[in-house]
């Protein structure tokens, strides 16, 4: 497996990222997940703007610029021969000493890697989730806005997930109110209306939420757990795909299968 | 400079951490600071059942028996030579898969690094403090409670307080009381008793602020900003040292000088 580290392309292997990295350290980076089709990287504009904007939210300069960024992933693709797949970019403040203060000027880590597909939201299956009670969403943070590395709570909602059955968790804020799924945002049709969480409310300004939000002029709107329940359907998105949420918490959602907004969504997923 | 890394002690240019570590790429792990006095790790039992409370709660198994970890600090130590200084242990679930799921078994990723004195609280100098502005603590999350490395809030309020010519940030939780400082507990005198945010508030257990809570009797209640702008005085803990905080959001705490609690306080941070 090639990957791209700090401007050059190599064998995984040999990248290696020292032990004073603050990514490793303090959890000061970001990410990018991004589909691969046809061999290019999908909705490539909005992946890099949504990395400008988090390194300009949490004050790391991005040294290469959008153009260099989008050759490296080319790169990415082409040296691991993919054609359907998904590349992970991860953007780091670098090396810096003991303690919170970045040194100055910081030298961020860029890692860049890729595998061709994968099962998850790409495989459009049917799934279902709990609303995680081992943790919630800071809607309070900014981290909520950005895609940080910060990603523990959602691992723990998603081995929540898994220990309950389910595929997946959904995270309530600190008021009680739906945020997102670990790694998606959520949809349901609730009072005949298409609607997702807002931004302040927790969820993430998914990528693929914002195509689906446009297209289909979908509100965003503050969702309880009881709207939840009393939903025709729901389905969950992310950069790799869209599922079906066919039940939450043990009970189905709607009729408990497919339904017609997730179809016209699917198409919008498929689309670009 | 020499580090422990998987059970080898190693230049620490010779340490390093794979691409693909959950460390760096989700946040996945842990960390603690211990200081070292006279050549020792202090406070070196709580620290460790600290590290083992955290790895149970995020279900990382720590490979190492604390006779090991206890020998690796020590190791670390020595090779650097360190008579008055600090420890910093990093725990990773190491290596994994793209997502969310861990591997299973999981191989952690332990480095442990040391460094000769540094300035902080350890200096006991007056400290002044802001109120964050720019995030809040998440008391709804098991990671208020164990010393994870997803710090990006902290270095962010980090980062408003140096912007706002203050030494530290203090955090509020959701409901808008104190939790705690970004790398320190606060205590303050508030109507007589002299008191500390409790664990359910988003205060990090610290090992300092059990030592002082459990010498001074000191009252775990809930802080609001307004019992802090009236409090007589009020000071920082962390396993480093301690600070008076003399100065909150520009305004004196109490009489803007040390009182007699941080005198107090000093003598149990010194004890140890």
């Amino acid at each position: 497996v090639k990957v791209h580290f700090n401007g050059r392309l190599m064998d995984a292997a040999e990248a290696r990222i020292g032990p004073t990295d603050r990514g490793l350290t303090l959890g000061d980076g970001l990410y990018e997940t991004i589909a691969v089709r046809a061999g290019r990287a999908a909705r490539l504009e909005a992946h890099l703007a949504r990395l400008r904007d988090g390194a300009a939210e949490i004050g790391i300069a991005v040294a290469p610029s959008e153009r260099e960024l989008a050759a490296a992933l080319a790169e990415v693709i082409e040296a691991n021969g993919i054609d359907e797949g998904v590349l992970r970019l991860t953007l780091t403040r670098g090396p810096g000493p003991r303690g919170l203060a970045p040194p100055v000027p910081a030298q961020p880590s860029l890692v860049i890697a890729g595998w061709a597909r994968e099962p998850g939201l790409g495989s459009g299956a049917p799934a279902t989730a709990i609303v995680a009670t081992v943790t919630r969403r800071n809607a309070h943070s900014p981290l909520a806005r950005i895609k940080s590395t910060n990603c523990l709570d959602n691992v723990l909602a998603h081995r929540e997930a898994r220990s309950r059955g389910a595929d997946d968790a959904l995270l309530l804020n600190g008021a009680g109110n739906i945020a997102e799924a670990t790694v998606a945002n959520l949809f349901a049709v609730i009072k005949g209306d298409l609607v997702t969480p807002p931004v302040p409310d927790g969820a993430l300004p998914g990528v693929m939420r914002a195509d689906v939000v446009r297209e289909l002029a979908a509100a965003e709107r503050t969702v309880t757990p009881r709207d939840l329940a009393g939903a025709a359907e729901a389905f969950l998105t992310n950069s790799l795909g869209i599922r079906p949420l066919v039940a939450v918490d043990g009970a189905a959602v709607g009729d408990g299968a497919p339904g017609p907004a997730f179809g016209k969504a699917r198409e919008i997923v498929r689309g670009a």
